[in-house]
């Protein structure tokens, strides 16, 4: 069982897929996200774990584009609670700190930590949290500290030096699981769809009337361009919805002059609890 | 007159300032879209020209978040035309080209030119695409290009080997205008909105129905997620709206439930045309 994860091992990708799929799963790290849709493509993979958003930085784009032009099935969904630590080599105290390694977006998730206890250490950006804990690793010196999950410190024979760093509780990141060869979810009761209203004025609210009519819960809506449509947007929407009601509302929406394509038909992650 | 801006002089954003402002405004150069807004804060400088959206790459997240936070009143927009230059060093032939540098988005803006033209060519990573031309004068080999507008050619004494070299012929940026001065725009016809709708099933279609209801259009719809609410979003919205058609749709909304913030009552750029 092989499964496309953008980043490296020890990232949240790589657990966010072993939460899924269980530890022995055989990871198959990719550095884009849309290396990870050509492992599908090339068969490296046969299934991908995939961010689609975070509850603080919110969607991200490019995997919206990629789920669209790829279409490989939704499957499920896989929130996960993102902790950072501050990880240092063994035997590294805090105050020796002088340099940061990580992400952008895991920098900035610590930015009130880093002012409050590490106000004179320089922030540098890496390309992947996990991959900044094998750097600082691998440079040895203890005056470097790197940002990640927990795993990564793990995985590296680091140490963490600060648990849970980052400024707001409610963290969370969003997964989605694909899998093109199985796309039959039972008991199915959530919807990802892609809808292109006509031009017309009241033409998105006539849409989402639809799902009002059919008591159908809307838990997010996303515009994106529509490429060489200038001022133009598709809209991204994921729905609660049973068979049933997915088949109620599809032949409505077309009836609209909506183009739709069903991105996945999958069970809903439980309400999130912030643990 | 001073007008800040993001990235370098010669950036799409000075382009665009000079633009609005003509030729003899000050430019303040910031390097990132939060420094734009210090510079507000900090009176350094008293208007900003900040992009919003791209046609092709969409909405830039970091931006609307600022707008929420500052809340400088949006005075106008300006959709610019984005062509994208290959430029060297004086005399230099494309055919000796071995590396290129730009701005991630405008390399992958260009991505078919340079496998078709340049398929040997290193592709480098810059902060901003006019820097990326100061960058190639410095090094004074030849064999190094940028990607950028034909103002930064100008600027640095380079010349342009391959014109508009971008993919796609409708590639536009929208700019705003925040003056927080001068927030009163006479015969506005045109207003952007943040709408926090009640989280209860059918919400967001019913504040939408208020500007059926009123003949309003929308020209756009961008959800954000809401800090500290994992999985809740707040809409920015852009509707074509005069004064008493605004001033009727805000206490409808406010009936609603829904939290309103008005960013901007401006005029709507022209139709766009695909010079």
């Amino acid at each position: 069982m092989k499964i496309a994860i953008q980043g490296a091992a020890g990232s949240f990708h790589h657990l966010a897929a072993e939460r899924w799929y269980g530890a022995g799963a055989q990871i198959i790290t990719c550095e884009t996200f849309q290396a990870v849709f050509w492992a599908l493509d090339d068969r490296k993979a046969e299934y991908a774990v995939c961010a689609i958003e975070n509850s603080l930085y919110g969607s991200i784009n490019e995997v919206y584009d990629l789920l669209l032009q790829h279409q490989y099935p939704i499957v499920g969904e896989l929130p996960e609670h993102i902790h950072q630590q501050l990880i240092g080599l063994p035997g590294a105290r805090i105050n020796q700190i002088t340099h940061v390694y990580s992400h952008p977006v895991a920098l900035n998730q610590c930015r009130d930590f880093l002012d409050s206890s590490l106000p004179q250490a320089e922030r540098i950006e890496h390309h992947d949290t996990a991959e900044a804990v094998a750097l600082i690793t691998r440079l040895g010196d203890p005056a470097n500290a790197a940002i990640a999950g927990h795993t990564a410190a793990q995985l590296h024979g680091a140490q963490i030096l600060s648990h849970d760093i980052e400024d707001e509780a409610t963290n969370f990141t969003r997964f989605l699981i694909l899998e093109p060869s199985k796309p039959d979810v039972s008991g199915a009761n959530k919807a990802s769809l892609v809808i292109r209203a006509p031009h017309a004025p009241g033409a998105l609210h006539r849409a989402l009337g639809i799902f009002a009519a059919l008591d159908i819960n809307l838990t997010k809506l996303h515009s994106r361009p529509i490429r060489g449509q200038v001022w133009k947007y598709q809209f991204f929407v994921d729905i609660l919805a049973d068979r049933d009601r997915l088949d109620a509302a599809l032949p409505r929406l077309a009836g609209l002059g909506c183009d739709v394509t069903v991105l996945g038909h999958y069970l809903a992650a439980e309400e999130i609890e912030v643990d």
